[in-house]
């Protein structure tokens, strides 16, 4: 059992997690940059595959342009970091359960250092544009792209929004048994 | 920023996590179970659907039932604790990487209070085995099982194995392009 008072705060230090989307200008530290990418190369995967490459990202035109890629991934254009994840592109579902464990790793380990981050999503064809953009190649899944950032707190779109809310347990948990035993199952 | 000790704290507890998958036979504490389950609920998500479930086990027939469906849930038999993981079903790819997200939570939850948890898959036919056990509805998708406990250090099986390493970030990291301008991409 860790102690009492480490797990408590890495529990509200876990719960507390929140997507960023407006940034302050001020850029991120070096060594923060160097904690995400230690923090995601741990990362655990299906087999041990480690099925991804990290393209990492400050200029300012090549962040704008990724964030004119079809999808929605327009809070690229201001933050000073993006992180582009390069997944190897063989094994469809469990390399997008994998990609999403490394990403939720990313934002912790930007959290951890108080920075903030916010996941984008490109569709389809934004994919092939950042692939042309970043000299990927066409057989690399590109679909998720991880702005960090301080959090410009006072920027409109940072505000709490009503959708942000979770829901209770009560609606999500099953003890033992998902449906009753004597109810049908359709 | 974090204070800088706290910030080292994290990161080492983020970069720290390794699957457990031989377990002592010690109940998880109900505190812990709440905390995994609060944990799992703020997990973030694609418009923030949440398309989650979650069914908790402890009973130990059960847990062999379940691990003796096919795919790779072995580890659940001696397990304390169990939780299967429904999806809604609605969205692959996106449900996928959502579900990775929720399991990392799940995982760095239990870990924030000394307890291991493995990740285990059903392959399509153990996943109807699960659902038919479990009485989950033949639409909601079922892939995903995380057993829970305290490690036992001196199984066989706990031992770090040469194949739990990562690569290098030599290997990973590209900065600001992912292939030179001047080379072909393929």
């Amino acid at each position: 059992m860790a102690d009492e008072q480490t797990a408590r705060e890495r529990i509200a230090f876990l719960r507390g997690l929140r997507a960023v989307r407006e940034f302050r200008p001020n850029p991120v530290p070096q060594k923060v940059i160097d904690d995400v990418l230690e923090v995601a190369r741990w990362t655990g995967s299906a087999v041990n595959r480690q099925p991804w490459e990290f393209v990492v990202i400050r200029d300012r035109d090549t962040l704008r342009a990724l964030a004119a890629a079809d999808g929605f991934v327009g809070h690229m254009a201001d933050a000073p970091l993006g992180i582009i994840l390069v997944m190897a592109g063989d094994h469809a579902a469990q390399e997008s359960f994998d990609e999403g464990r490394l990403s939720e790793r990313i934002m912790l380990a930007a959290a951890a250092h108080g920075v903030g981050a916010g996941i984008g999503w490109f569709k389809p064809a934004g994919a092939e544009t950042v692939k042309s953009i970043l000299g990927i190649p066409r057989h690399r899944t590109v679909r998720t792209a991880i702005a960090l950032g301080y959090a410009d707190e006072g920027a409109r779109g940072a505000r709490p929004k009503r959708g942000q809310a979770r829901k209770p347990l009560a609606e999500l948990v099953h003890a033992e048994r998902y449906a009753s035993a004597d109810l049908p199952v359709a």
